[in-house]
């Protein structure tokens, strides 16, 4: 099976995420990496393109570089997808630029820095029928994906209680030591206009509305920052509403200390209840009146179609989060050439508009006294 | 070491709560049950006084005869003590003639079905300087004294995060099988102006203050009822503020289908993140930057001394609700007997006023549509 | 109802097992402590009775005044029952003096120091009809009740594998503290032929046997004493055979540093696996082939009902080992008072003859090189 | 960097083993698989090949064909590692034609049907210098790795107790449901003498020596059949003796119902004790005298260098099985490369001749009758 020549924009040394994305796409064995901008820096770029054997020539400077230089190839040379990993700030440009000239595109979250950016993107993707991925990665577990089809398929019968946390302290010691300054993702320039919603509430949000399908209406937020040295939020509440009568919150810290990247979720309905934690990925509890727990785990027959793709190893022997990736970008891979794939096989970038609305939304509630706002 | 004469309102066959009252008072070894107004109905009371070996002479009929009864007995042979476990609306009038008799009162929770009564009957107290303990049994796990310890003694830091939770799912079969009417925790005559905030959301706030020693000073609510059969809340959020730039949240559900008795804590400080969960109550999770998280455990010399004489048994041989319970007993004796014991061995009449603010403000809050109400 | 008159032999001041005996009967409250032996030292034992409010005329020097004293007594007034939680080199002569004074007993294990003790005591017991209780504590656990009933009712099938541990710590700091002397339990004289297999290797034995009901035929095992310092085993492993083809094994230690009480049982039979840890008493697992694992938990009615008798919280609400105790004490009171019980409601002299065996035989077959031995 | 380019034996359309291969050698990102032997149907072979995009040219019939073919390109071009992943019966043959070619070997275990065989390999690999890694995948894990750090280098004092399990389920139905016939692992011929202890029980043994260090001079076992169906062991115990006074035991079920992947280690020193499960393999557990327990997750600086390097993302973010199958592919890498690397990287022709040594003591105690075989 021929493989999805792929670019990277970003990821070059160093960079944690850029690499996550190509550990994902190698255990998918869909793609091969032929050409990129990897670095700003193009004198590290280049060093970066050697040591991963990529081709100096296709080794780029910037990106309006790499899209003369690829469609000066032919089509069966030139690179297909793109995998964007920059900081937050140059997505939408990239992105933008990937599909206006044929692209296909896979690209880290948040998707933009504004909601006007995902709008557009999504006409874009609308009008040129290309593919985009969102890398919202813990939505490649397979135990989110059984949760999804799950409820979905109306198994937990109507949805009572919606419960999402997002719980770090990586930057509790950087605020303590006074370290901001270090950081980027504390920078609005660069990340947005939220740390901790925008790069991990948003994670929360996002499972929240692909497990369930229910569309969030509005949001009350009150958030938090830890003293003033740090600009943006740290921390906070989200209340939810839903169609209907259905609410829910999400609670989220990047200052909750000694917690690493604990994403939890529950939904309970009126007949069952599900519960499932990222640093756990393995276990999906079910719960239900008056009968035992069932703790469901991957590679076991009797999981939905969709959880049982998402695993390759048989049961007891556990994946991670790259695997995770892996099965996002075999889902886009899937959509790129054409083939039959599960709605829930990669995120799209509807999702990502919902979580910009998300974002921008959660900062306005709580700008404005912690009132109502509507996505 | 003589024991306490104790009598009890309410508590008779088949109820559950006032055997556990009971339990916790046997095991504390501190108390002597002589007398009690059982049942509203007095042949039952009887029935369950012979059952019991209590004398049928101080078996009473009202709280009316019980005082007069035994007012008519000598000192050394009246109690001394009462336990009141009727259902909610009569907590005030048990408590408050209790009181104006001379006998020391410990009280099931909430305390009473208002704030003024709940205010009224700590001006009593103040007066009279007689015992009042509130039975929130769960300040009675030894690894929650640790936590009050750790967080008063300032070993976690600055509080930066505060997040309680109890979930249960027992209405959720009663909702949907219409069987609402059944059930006088669903009627606010017998229960008060709430259903999950007042029975079991009141835990979590009852913990958060207890533990942290923080006082709330606003809350905002968003409360929930699953359809129209009952008049009452059956789930909620309610974000907290707490003196300074502190937040927090306390979620609770009724109708978090297949949840027994799912409260936890979490507490986040500038140093420190300790997390505890009442059904697996024997651990407490120490989390820091950089450390590996530690687990605690009863029955250890490593912990303080308050968590120390909470716990008999040697480590790793697990005690339980009812050994909680006792544990405010036992606080409850020693202030009796004017014996010396620790702040926090039991709670006061002072949790219970704030209990009932915080129960009323949170209702206030939603219905006035999700605004701050200061307690 | 009226209490069974109880008398304590042992238990006095600072004994720690003693007083748990005690806890468990105020718990199951079916008992009322009237006399004793209390102490070795008369004067402490005195200090104790004034101390519990036990009356001084029935507060004895030994064993002799106490039967001699109690038969004085009208049969309305007389001790009914008698818990001995000596050391264990007296329990068979305190047990054989009561049982032959028409005395029920409530016996703490180990039961004797040999087989023949113990085998004298099951003839008396034959003999007299009276009933002998064996405080193998973890059997009135509600789900290891649950395990024997699901067992025993063949809900697991044939039973295809058995796998017990008790790993505990607590000697480990003191034989390389140098403080073996101070420790009774590692005096032969004093605690029997064995430190590690009696003390706590019996009860995993017991706990195989008495939720599965398969009698261990032979035993083979390989037993440890880190260092020269203890003359009795501290470690070991003992391969089990029982019944037809059915194979076990036993793994017990005083040294695994950092273990407090980690007694465990698996049994896997051809239809399902059961899995129950005593530090988690509140969780049993059930395993299938190509099902969810199922966690049951007490206060469920989907229990059997020797399950659901031995716990009274709603689930969800953690019990511990004192109920447990509390459990096999109304289990003795029901057979005390002629009342109808469940067959397991407490452990019999049988168990005891039982544990004898297999900690003689243990001994022997290390010391004989670790060959088979018959039980 | 160039890529090692690799050869698979074994490992074509609907071989689980061969894949799990080639993943890890895509996430080590040091291997790049140009030629094989892939499956005794070379049409299928083919087919396999062209789906990889692997060269048709280098899509061999057999292992001499294979070998011919290589041997007649240039140095630059041809093979340098083999990866084997063909049953068990065919590993000898495959790793000793290859070593003598000249090409370094990746070789799933066991490594050979008989302890002569692997004694002959070692004596080739010590001869050529080549690199020779055997895939007991689970010393891929992080925290294996700390553990092994941590107890070489003295930090759990003496061991005084050493524990391993591997419980499995799958056979269960296999039994019971008469589909022994289908199942090559049940047949003596292709898979070695032993089935449990041969497949699984082996596995434990290789962590225990690996982590440890220590070197087991006996064994004595006990074997299990279930039934007549199958020829082979599917349980058994075993009990281990090192140097000097330090004893253990292996225990190990293909017939544990319900259980999937349920591998333990728990060591016990006289400072420190260590536990780890393969099924949670982020969590590692160190054990202290009266001290909380700590638990240790991958991705923290806290952690050992060879813990370090074997995770790469952040903490919290789990990874798994495939991610240690990379671990040691990249360990062998380095190897082949001539690098630098830590000892434990990957496990070598030593660890085969231990592990088969074991398998065949452990049926040979079994079948004289469960006594002590010198390894």
């Amino acid at each position: 099976m021929e493989k999805i020549r792929l670019a990277q924009m970003g990821g070059g040394i160093g960079a944690f995420i850029g690499d996550a994305h190509r550990r994902g796409a190698r255990i998918s064995n869909r793609y091969e990496l032929v050409a990129g901008v990897f670095d700003v820096n193009f004198e590290r770029a280049k060093e970066f393109a050697q040591k991963e054997g990529i081709d100096s020539n296709r080794t780029y400077a910037d990106i309006d570089e790499f899209i003369k230089g690829e469609l000066q190839l032919s089509e069966s040379e030139r690179i297909e997808a793109v995998s964007i990993v920059t900081p937050n700030f140059l997505h939408y440009e990239m992105a933008k630029k990937c599909l206006e000239n044929g692209f296909h595109v896979i690209c880290e979250k948040p998707m933009t820095m504004t909601v006007e950016e995902a709008e557009t993107l999504q006409k874009i993707v609308d009008e040129t029928g290309l593919t985009f991925a969102l890398l919202h990665t813990y939505t490649g577990y397979p135990l989110v994906r059984q949760m999804r089809e799950m409820i979905r398929g109306g198994e937990i019968g109507e949805i009572q209680r919606v419960d999402a946390q997002y719980y770090q302290g990586w930057i509790n010691p950087i605020v303590h030591n006074g370290e901001v300054e270090k950081v980027w993702r504390l920078n609005s320039n660069v990340t947005g206009v939220s740390s901790c919603m925008g790069d991990i509430g948003v994670h929360a949000f996002n499972l929240i509305e692909y497990t369930t399908g229910l569309e969030t209406t509005k949001v009350l937020s009150d958030l938090n920052k830890i003293g003033n040295s740090v600009e943006l939020d740290l921390d906070g509440t989200v209340l939810l509403r839903f169609n209907a009568e259905t609410k829910g919150v999400i609670r989220s810290s990047q200052v909750a200390t000694g917690e690493e990247n604990n994403l939890t979720i529950a939904i309970y309905g009126s007949k069952l209840g599900l519960k499932w934690s990222q640093e756990d990925p393995n276990y999906l509890f079910v719960l239900s009146d008056n009968k035992p727990v069932e703790r469901l785990k991957p590679g076991n027959p009797y999981l939905k179609e969709l959880g049982i793709i998402s695993h390759t190893m048989p049961p007891g022997h556990p994946e991670g989060i790259y695997e995770a990736i892996a099965n996002i970008y075999t889902g886009a891979a899937k959509s790129i050439k054409g083939e039959e794939y599960f709605d829930g096989e990669f995120p799209t970038v509807l999702d990502g508009v919902r979580g910009m609305k998300f974002i921008h939304n959660v900062v306005e509630s709580n700008a404005k006294g912690n009132v109502w706002i509507s996505l």
